[in-house]
């Protein structure tokens, strides 16, 4: 009766849309944005022309830069009173579960909540603010207002610790890697919220709950969880196959598209390495202890780290907490989930699919009703 | 290159999933839950025990009942800090706005987010206080603290209109008629959420967002606007003939699966229509003349009413503001939302489909940009 073969799993090969946003090649391992390979931009652009080339499809002149550079950090304060909210949120709360809700709230603040560039740009903005001010409210400091003369990556960072790091450019070049990556669950999520004709905070926030999961954006938290767990590098190995014999799934390995490196991942493993000549990265050992186990022997099932296996050590190199991670993919990723939601407006389709009926057939209530309360006489 | 026809735009006959939680025929205008037909519930069941029906998969016995209800009436309070909060909130907030965030915010201050029937049940219980404290607030009148012994329907009437209104009986069956409806795209965007190991507020609040939009719940409301708008009989061919010449939707017809009258909304016009016979309904006479329209104008193209389209007109009659129709669909579909998140966990796939890429490649940055430079000099 229900025949399982029609069942489209995970959508998995499904195809939902035309975009012109990303081009993702699994087997080759490439990802370019808008037609530029995200390698390119990485070492070559900064965070302000990736999201300009995302949500408008070129590169920016001088001026075009300047004006969202502009845009950008004119967005960046909360209102007071959402401000006034978030200091009322229990110290504990997940930076995940704080981002959602402050999202949220600030629809109720600012009036216009309609599918349009001018959201994007603001919630780009504002997501690094909230994120950085529950980072100082989390630990008791003061939150330092945005500083209109600084950078996206640049401000971030200040508003997180009072100054601008050294590792800023790099931190930059994370969010660049960050910023986009065609239908992925959290963009997808984004679509279907909008694709109701719902407004820019509730895709957001869709697409924010959805980015929380281990499966997707919460796996970088939950890599350097499992890095903390093994501890040293002798530990690896056993850890390594306790969890293959429980065939476990071991955090920051495989991805549904890409059947070979992540070139995300490619590229942070090479600045980790890097880094690790000057100063010794934590973690780093057993991160690339682990990875020669599982390459070696998932190589036929092309089981490659992803993204979230190092951006994490990195994170951590930095001083950033890892429940925090998380919150990271969010801030960059708002660029991509808008450029699809946007994008997607064009050619809008009410997402609607079906589900095969496995279940009974023909019930009556009084008949069934009946039935029960003999049963229970007896 | 970009091969249209492969794209499943809106997933629209696309099988996502297996589920024996309703079964919906669109060519005969059926929705059955767990085996009965929603007719035969909503005459002779009570919304605790469709929902423990959909829940579980089997009408209750007493016991069992007598639990489930037992257990809602525990669950309606909102935690004080979650009150206050919402005491902050612009008294303009859209209601469905309010709703999105406030169960956003519970996820702070309730620590077990787990995709388990127990927040399911606490969500119902909740989402209907949220929903009728705002009302409350929002009309600057002191709130209604739930009474235990009032059944789910009772309790909420009172908690808004601070007694148990005649209307109780027929308010139930709406929230029986609301309830589930199989993967519609609100359902859909919380299976998203938490296939990716997300957690039951992110899941519910992505379904709010998605209720939202017009094109889905947020009809009901828009229903009622464009009566208002039409204002009285003599208009309403006048209204129709415009709309068609313009080729826009007229509100609260159409349905991507029902080929024929949905029997939801058959049921609430035969229920409008026995209370008109008692005392005028407002709107009525326009809504029925309307539909006389399209039903005659768009035979072939079997465009019928559907529960949009009749739902707003009983809620006026109930007194009950447009602002809060689609609140009054969430706090019913909430069950069918927790219904189908918890069950695909037991065969969870992360939902991640495709794109087909309609854009540019084989860009450098460099080059690109010695271009824009060489452009903007001349």
């Amino acid at each position: 009766m229900c025949t399982d073969g029609e069942v489209k799993w995970g959508l998995e090969g499904v195809v939902v849309t035309v975009s012109s946003i990303s081009y993702l090649d699994g087997e080759r391992g490439k990802l370019c944005y808008r037609g530029f390979d995200v390698e390119d931009l990485a070492l070559n652009s900064s965070f302000e022309e990736v999201a300009y080339l995302l949500w408008f499809g070129s590169l920016p002149t001088k001026e075009e830069l300047n004006w969202l550079s502009s845009e950008l950090s004119k967005e960046r304060e909360l209102p007071l009173e959402v401000v006034k909210i978030m200091e009322l949120f229990p110290r504990d709360s997940h930076p995940m579960d704080v981002l959602r809700s402050v999202v949220s709230i600030l629809s109720l603040y600012l009036k216009d909540n309609s599918l349009s560039f001018k959201n994007a740009i603001s919630l780009t903005s504002k997501m690094a603010t909230i994120a950085a001010y529950w980072y100082r409210m989390k630990n008791g400091l003061p939150i330092i207002p945005p500083d209109k003369r600084l950078s996206h990556a640049d401000n971030f960072l200040y508003m997180m610790f009072g100054e601008v790091p050294k590792f800023s450019h790099l931190f930059d070049k994370m969010l660049i890697l960050h910023a986009e990556q065609e239908i992925n669950a959290s963009t997808f999520s984004a679509m279907v919220t909008s694709s109701t004709l719902s407004d820019m905070y509730s895709a957001v926030v869709s697409a924010i709950g959805t980015l929380k999961g281990p499966l997707h954006g919460g796996a970088n938290e939950r890599v350097l969880e499992m890095l903390e767990e093994i501890g040293s590098l002798e530990n690896v190995e056993g850890y390594f196959n306790a969890m293959v014999s429980r065939r476990e799934r071991i955090m920051g390995f495989g991805h549904r598209v890409y059947k070979t490196y992540d070139p995300r991942a490619k590229l942070m493993r090479k600045w980790l390495c890097e880094l690790n000549e000057g100063q010794r990265v934590k973690y780093l050992d057993i991160a690339l202890k682990l990875e020669e186990l599982v390459l070696s022997r998932f190589k036929d099932k092309k089981i490659y780290p992803n993204v979230d296996f190092f951006s994490g050590i990195l994170y951590n190199h930095f001083g950033i907490p890892k429940e925090f991670f998380t919150v990271l993919f969010a801030i960059a990723r708002v660029v991509g989930w808008t450029a699809h939601i946007i994008e997607y407006q064009q050619n809008n389709r009410l997402f609607r699919p079906l589900a095969i009926y496995s279940g009974p057939t023909g019930l009556s209530y009084r008949e069934v009703k009946e039935q029960i309360d003999k049963e229970v006489a007896l």
